[in-house]
């Protein structure tokens, strides 16, 4: 007796899609189990996960001013010891007193406000007006666990049928694809320009907002990835200007994903919030609607497992802000670790503090380091024969696009698969490196593309680059014409 | 220029409500407010919250063990230095080195598996056959951010339309409504018998059931919450096998809300979990669907604010749990430190390990006190005039009902609010007490009743107590006819 079938469940969970850990990687799992179960029986020993931003799974260690107030968050009563003082550095121990002075009866195992503990936003705040150079108010801040319930609440909050339509850029993190699908909107994809490093042109959104009108769809947001996932671009303050004034022009609400703000790797750019480039044009609360998804998880800190993250969000009136407050009081409220966290790095130490010269030389040190890992797997993806790479400006993604031969594209055919999944397919099995196919996140129909994350530690580089390098030469050659 | 409004937002999230923390919560906080800044400007001195099931807000304290634990988890780097043996229990620090051992590359800061971290699922599946006696399999395991996220995740799954009908106890906790609304099918409610403390009636399940299918509505599940939220029965074997076998019957998925399973305060009474319930009847895998929510939130442990939980879900093919997977890897994990906190309450110190009798003494003496709380302020409602109130046999609150003068109807709807909201409204202005009008979680049309969770700590009590019985006097006095 089938009580529940694919026939009988919600169709919106069926059409929803979610690569970074699609098909590709649950192969990559069983790879790893038969590499453990019989050794040897591989060309590699070990699964090299190139699939997901998530650096400490990698290797990245976390930053120690951030995990010794945690620490001393979950554990108040050993505060007033005197071994504390031998454990822990010593503003840790003050940051953590100040935080649990900042929470109700110092209970961090208590639900707190549905958006988070006042106090906490109240620092994260002060981060984004120290960041952005104008005011920001911490009645705007949502807490989080991570950045993607944050998209999907804003998402739920929009969309009311497949008339909403929601501009997402393609190739996208797969996140929106699949909560606009869950939620049963609509995506109006807008292409980035691969030929000019993916570059975001109006005139483009221009068009598939004009297109989506013309079939009934009503566009009701604008999704910007900056900087981008999976294409690694940063915009320039000009180009988010004009972005800022198409959104006010057609009363679209600006769904920021910033959650990549730290991650900028060449000099000549530079992280600017959308919030306050609109500010700096003039616009306030009454001209247009901004929300930035910021989230514990990236950054040089990339502590995905703590799921801590916030929304801002601004230019809605105070009935709209109600219904946000009634959907995030429906969860209670976001994980106390996470929202501490969050707190942490909108106020890391600064200058004097015990904590400042460490915490900047691992700060520095993961961000030099990471910088360098995205140049050498760029200049290496650009010497793979039919193999192009635009350069990696920032987030933690290179997006090459890959020529396949007719040949190719049959045997992936045949393999009943798209191209880019096959190669990616064959990758795997004959190296152990994961990468997620183009397809995961959409690409201009016919060409085929990969994902590749810069997090390898970077002892491991070499072997990333010179596996690949091998199994692409004989993949080429194999299916030459 | 109104962007978004209240008439283009999804009107699903229009539909939902969340009493727990609705109208009287959010005019607490006004009156904590007042009372901060004007001090004296009340007859009370403190806000008394009795509105949610938040144990630590109101003084509880964590158990030692497990903060230990997870404190040593977020900061493993000093687990060998020679200080910490000094702060913390070996058993804490074997524990903490056990669960990172489990976490691939001991990386507490790294996304899971998106059911959670194998060890950890591997430790809760022990704990659920110790406590039933049957067989768990971890890879039925769901970590989740507490046990909200879980129950959103089986509506998202389970309804299409407003056809869909999920069967839910009248009374119930209102994240079953909300979760019903949000994602746009019909709650079936089926009524609680109060005269027989809250009793669970099958011939009420088959009449509900009867009535939704003459609609045009299909029941896809059954909700039951057991120990009961807000209405705190504990439901005997044998009505339990009823239920299991009408779900069988009718092929409904049994949607078992067991997060009270550790609060039981009758002798003559023991929490039957649903799974061994049907596991004793002989029923498996191809017989009955039934999902298990548990939550670190509740029980003797309270750990609200760590989001952590999990749904142990049987019954379905792997079409179906793939598509579950799919959900819980949209959001790529839960909360690390709640997954671990999870794994903790399923196996807590045992007989022999060093912090067994501390850790049972702690426990021994929270459950004990709620014990105590419940019955002190079940007699006290009883001696209320026009009040009644069932026997606290369970989980964290109590539902009197109370019958209103004619005249208070009227005085209520002067106020443009219902008589439970103008009684919980008036009381909250003359003592500070913050209980939920039943309407929040639905009641037999016409009787009204208000929710006071049993949690304020015990010096307290009397308090609660004699404000309330005064107010009571004066507010029957003055609307008596």
């Amino acid at each position: 007796m089938a009580r529940v079938s694919l026939d009988t469940i919600n169709p919106k969970v069926l059409k929803c899609e979610y690569a970074v850990r699609g098909e590709i990687v649950t192969l990559a799992q069983a790879v790893q189990e038969e590499l453990k179960s019989k050794p040897g029986s591989r060309p590699f020993d070990e699964i090299l996960y190139c699939n997901i931003g998530n650096p400490q799974s990698l290797g990245q260690q976390p930053i120690t001013f951030f995990r010794e107030v945690l620490a001393l968050c979950d554990h108040p009563s050993i505060l007033d010891k005197s071994e504390t003082r031998g454990l822990f550095s010593a503003d840790a121990i003050e940051r953590a007193r100040q935080i649990l002075d900042q929470i109700p009866g110092r209970a961090t195992g208590a639900y707190s406000h549905s958006q988070g503990i006042k106090g906490l936003r109240d620092a994260i705040a002060a981060g984004i007006e120290a960041r952005d150079g104008f005011p920001a108010d911490p009645n705007d801040i949502f807490l989080t666990d991570g950045a993607s319930p944050a998209v999907h609440m804003m998402m739920q909050l929009l969309i009311r049928s497949e008339k909403d339509g929601i501009l997402c850029p393609i190739p996208q993190y797969p996140l929106y694809s699949a909560s606009i699908a869950l939620h049963g909107g609509t995506l109006v994809p807008y292409y980035l320009d691969e030929a000019t490093g993916w570059g975001l042109e109006v005139s483009e959104l221009k068009k598939q907002w004009a297109d989506a009108k013309s079939k009934g769809i009503t566009p009701r947001a604008l999704v910007v990835i900056n900087p981008g996932n999976p294409t690694g671009q940063v915009l320039a303050e000009n180009n988010q200007k004009e972005i800022v004034d198409f959104c006010k022009k057609e009363g679209l609400v600006l769904l920021a994903d910033e959650v990549y703000q730290e991650n900028v790797y060449v000099p000549e750019k530079k992280f600017h919030s959308f919030k306050k480039v609109a500010r700096s044009m003039g616009y306030g609360e009454k001209d247009i609607s901004v929300v930035s998804f910021q989230s514990v998880s990236k950054g040089y800190y990339g502590e995905c497992g703590k799921r801590g993250g916030y929304m801002e969000v601004t230019g809605f009136g105070p009935e709209i802000r109600e219904q946000i407050y009634k959907l995030a009081s429906v969860n209670l409220c976001s994980n106390i670790s996470g929202q501490i966290l969050a707190s942490l790095v909108m106020s890391p130490p600064k200058v004097g503090d015990e904590s400042y010269e460490s915490y900047s030389a691992e700060k520095d040190g993961i961000l030099s380091s990471l910088k360098r890992r995205a140049k050498t797997l760029e200049d290496a993806f650009n010497k793979l024969d039919g193999v192009t790479c635009n350069k990696a400006e920032g987030a933690m993604y290179l997006f090459p696009c890959i020529r396949l031969s007719e040949k190719a594209i049959k045997a992936a055919e045949a393999a009943k698969t798209t191209p880019d999944n096959f190669y990616c397919r064959c990758l795997l099995n004959a190296t152990g490196i994961v990468f997620v196919p183009g397809s995961g996140f959409r690409q201009v129909p016919g060409t085929w593309h990969f994902r590749c994350t810069i997090l390898p530690q970077e002892d491991k580089i070499p072997a990333v680059v010179s596996r690949l390098t091998e199994f692409h030469k004989s993949f080429m050659e194999e299916f030459r014409e």
